[in-house]
């Protein structure tokens, strides 16, 4: 037996045989050939078959994770069927007499190459699809199983260094019972993917791969983060209880769908739900969310080769207000640039994209793209109860630029005739340090404010979150934070608004305690996490964590202030 | 006449003729050639003759700015020594009978497409060297006559698109009188230069290149950000009369240089000079330096191929310390990463190097590059006032390792018998938000903090400040900045410590008035801006600043602040 350590990236309980996820061998001698036409149907095969797979992912995908996630392998697929690619391939397995493997890699490198050194970011993923493509016909040449979580069969817990979007896509939730990761943090792109299909795991355990064997027993514990591997009986009873245990608190967590979430001292907060599409509403009323507290619409935007029109928008936000049914749903403007680009926008290279143009400030710039939004979320405004704000504000010239563009827009639709709700609540995302800072001035001028945590902490400790380096800067419980935050929510309190949270830290454990102390009026996470995060705060008492966060605000450090609470909670 | 509006750069008024400085048409035919001798002699030629140019620049670069700007030059003459490079292009000359330009065009591209795409910054400037290097031998070659700061005898006004520092490096300060550029910003390299070379600069006009031609006469004003071309008889009098006018000001500021600066109600706060190598002291000096506030101890590392030794560190600390005569001296442990990087360190190229792995975070890790630079400032204690800062400190866990690491240090140092000074003050640049908002809890273990304006500025505002497309966010006067520098200052008085600052904004005439107010002990500026500061210091009173200060922290937006220190300067 033995156990590693990881991060907790999405709760649960797992045990299966371990499934190891990695790049197989592809190396292979450059061949001289005799029968060129033996070699190209040996090419045609291989990439007939590779087509054939990445249908079959791609269905899959669009079953699991809806169609932003599948568009990726359309365009492997068309890759393999361009001539432009496959005939100077068949042209150099005539020519030169070589094998397909080497005809394959040299044609596709020459054409990577080309790709990347252009200054088109465009162009660059079109390099990417390239070498992802050719590794899939290369697989199939050299007849080697290629590592693919489609073709599992059985219950299995994944093990991989990482896990690629790519991957997470043709995971079957049927037979993937949990992953561990050598890499990655609880906001990488594998922990989000896996509490949005519920299930356990456990990233950034640094060295799952070399411990773990193809058939080992692993028992997964998302909760704690623990990895065992090839645990003794004693061990694995144990866990079957702890599972049980889990699925009890499930079951509890289930009954609270559609109660009110209140404090013990009857404080009433709202808990709402994050969403990339329409197609997340099912997840939302599931799980019980009382609203929609941030909807992204970057995903309208994305795996496309342009701009939607005002109607594609307008259809997609009316769906969302009509399937909230008049409960509120709060919109955020266009949030790109940084690390979201959009291809088909062609916008510079940055050295620094984090802190360089995006959301509002590209918004405010690129006017058209973001009057034909306000145009669609104006439209769409009489179908529900709609909030819109505003991503990356950072002074108030900004917040006012937007707020008049947004009220041109909507004299200009009423002069036209068109209808428009009466009043449209009108917020901003904190994320920016010098909005927390100056939230007292905002809070006259706007009527609501999302903390959004993910940025608020990257800024205000100036650590990129993707950034491994430096991940142990990414410190939600710094006491510089909660002191922010602080100050926001009372800012709002005091002007009579309200203040939401839509990064991850609204749905953490540990932080909901501080939150309901520091007096946040709505908590957006994972539609997931909602029940979890109800059946919490009906045990807590409003008074209790206000001492709690009183205290934790004179702390001087994050380590501190997590010992804290722990100790609060456990009392 | 034309007057062109741009941002102020550098203070100063001049006159004289333009002189643009702009790209050579380098434009070339392929040719076939008869007599591969004399291409080969042609080609020669235009090395040797590029050569000598470059030896010229290099002395003057020497003589004007310091070995570190000058290093660059003699990595020219390196790449045009070296065979490697040169061999090739004759045998092309030879072997495809082409001629000299084509020959070399189609061989150094070779080599820049090569060094471009390797994974590593080293060779990457490299590339950078070698792009440099051809366009000079082109247009010795072509006959096209290089636009060259270096060449110029008459008086002049530079206008450029931008300068580079290798024309920075290039200008004669006997000829050159003013420049002004389409680009840039008050901290972009051109702009900081002008000031250090006490020349007036506009820059950011956006169009001067267009608007001027060689040999207009034009008139820079450095104060107001003007710049007017071919003026009349009348304003060439009236702006005769203000360069008068500041001249007399600059002799008037000179009498200052062995003052105190004490405010009207009788205040003293002491102006320091920011500093990046020992040849610098002569200009503090000069200046009325009361101190050095910002040793910037990079240009120890950079411009060279390997670490500096204990030794060499020692001297350099040794001759600064010694050089002050028992003045203040703080030197800043080492701040290397996001944009400078040393070639030698290969550290992995980052998404946001502004948000990454540089400063105490690498110090923290690479521990021996740390401990010899805290061994070597040790040593030097002893020979004048040392305080030594640590950079980029985001948290208090941070500065405490970095604390324990000098302590082992000076323990072991004292164990081995040297001498190390009794009480070496330990302070902290206060350049990350989450820093300034847990001021309290740092001021209790710090003996000093300095406000790095620059960085906690772009952090605050999370905008790159050099990145143009979100300059408009780049705000020193935004009331968020003024509230984090207040908490700074207030918390170190508190704990009865001091809060000096080293950032531009510490220099900036708008911005002392409100430092003075918000309580300020210690600016720390170029060197060239100490008398202009005394002087506007010694003209102002504490309380009124106090009162100003706490207006302008009420306001909502920069634009206000400026407007409210401008009325109230004028009163």
């Amino acid at each position: 037996m033995k156990i590693l350590q990881g991060i907790a990236a999405s709760s649960g309980i797992s045990m299966a045989k371990a499934y190891r996820l990695i790049e197989p061998d592809l190396t292979f001698e450059k061949q001289k050939i005799e029968d060129v036409d033996a070699e190209t149907l040996r090419l045609d095969e291989s990439i007939t078959a590779s087509i054939r797979e990445l249908e079959a992912i791609q269905q899959n995908a669009e079953k699991e994770l809806g169609g932003d996630e599948a568009a990726i392998f359309n365009a492997h697929i068309l890759v393999l069927k361009d001539p432009e690619l496959i005939g100077p391939i068949k042209e150099k397995i005539r020519t030169d007499k070589v094998n397909a493997e080497h005809a394959l890699k040299e044609t596709t490198d020459m054409f990577i190459a080309m790709f990347e050194s252009m200054d088109n970011e465009y162009m660059r993923e079109r390099a990417a699809d390239i070498r992802d493509v050719t590794k899939r016909v290369l697989s199939h040449l050299l007849g080697v199983k290629a590592a693919s979580p489609s073709t599992i069969s059985e219950e299995v817990i994944i093990i991989a260094d990482d896990l690629t979007p790519s991957d997470t896509a043709q995971l079957n939730r049927k037979f993937v019972k949990a992953f561990a990761t050598d890499i990655g943090g609880r906001t990488s792109h594998s922990a989000i993917m896996a509490r949005s299909l519920e299930i356990p795991a456990v990233v950034g355990t640094k060295e799952a791969t070399q411990h773990i064997q193809d058939g080992d027993f692993v028992i997964v514990d998302g909760m704690e983060g623990t990895l065992i591997v090839n645990p003794t009986e004693e061990v694995i009873a144990e866990y079957r209880e702890a599972q049980q245990k889990f699925a009890e608190q499930k079951a509890e967590w289930a009954k609270l769908v559609d109660e009110k979430t209140v404090s013990l001292d009857g404080k009433h907060v709202e808990l709402a739900a994050n969403i990339g599409t329409p197609d997340d509403l099912d997840g939302v009323k599931a799980n019980g969310g009382e609203g929609i507290g941030l909807y992204r619409t970057e995903f309208l935007y994305m795996g496309r080769d342009q701009l939607p029109t005002e109607e594609e928008q307008f259809e997609a936000y009316k769906k969302v207000l009509e399937g909230m049914d008049g409960k509120p749903v709060i919109v955020r403007t266009l949030d790109i640039g940084g690390d979201k680009e959009l291809p088909y926008l062609e916008l510079p290279e940055e050295l620094n994209p984090f802190l360089g143009f995006r959301a509002i400030r590209l918004c405010l710039e690129e006017q058209e793209i973001f009057r034909t939004q306000l145009r669609a979320l104006l439209r769409a405004s009489i179908y529900g109860n709609l909030k819109i704000m505003f991503p990356m504000i950072a002074t108030l010239q900004e917040f006012r630029q937007a707020k008049a563009i947004l009220e041109e827009e909507k004299d200009s639709l009423m002069k036209a005739g068109e209808k428009v709700a009466d009043h449209i609540e009108l917020g901003i995302m904190v994320e920016i340090p010098s909005t927390a800072v100056m939230a007292d001035q905002f809070a006259k001028e706007v009527d609501f404010f999302s903390i959004g945590t993910n940025d608020l902490i990257q800024y205000t400790m100036a650590a990129d979150r993707m950034n491994e380096r430096v991940s142990y800067l990414y410190q939600p419980y710094n006491p510089a934070i909660l002191r922010l935050v602080k100050n926001v929510i009372d800012a709002s309190h005091r002007e009579g608004k309200w203040t939401g949270m839509c990064g991850e830290m609204a749905g953490d454990e540990l932080a909901i305690p501080l939150l309901l102390g520091l007096g946040l009026d709505e908590f957006s996470m994972s539609a997931t996490s909602i029940l979890r995060a109800r059946s919490q705060i009906r045990n807590l008492s409003k008074l209790e964590m206000e001492k709690l966060a009183e205290k934790a605000l004179e702390l001087g450090t994050a380590e501190e202030v997590v010992q804290l609470v722990k100790e609060t909670l456990s009392e």
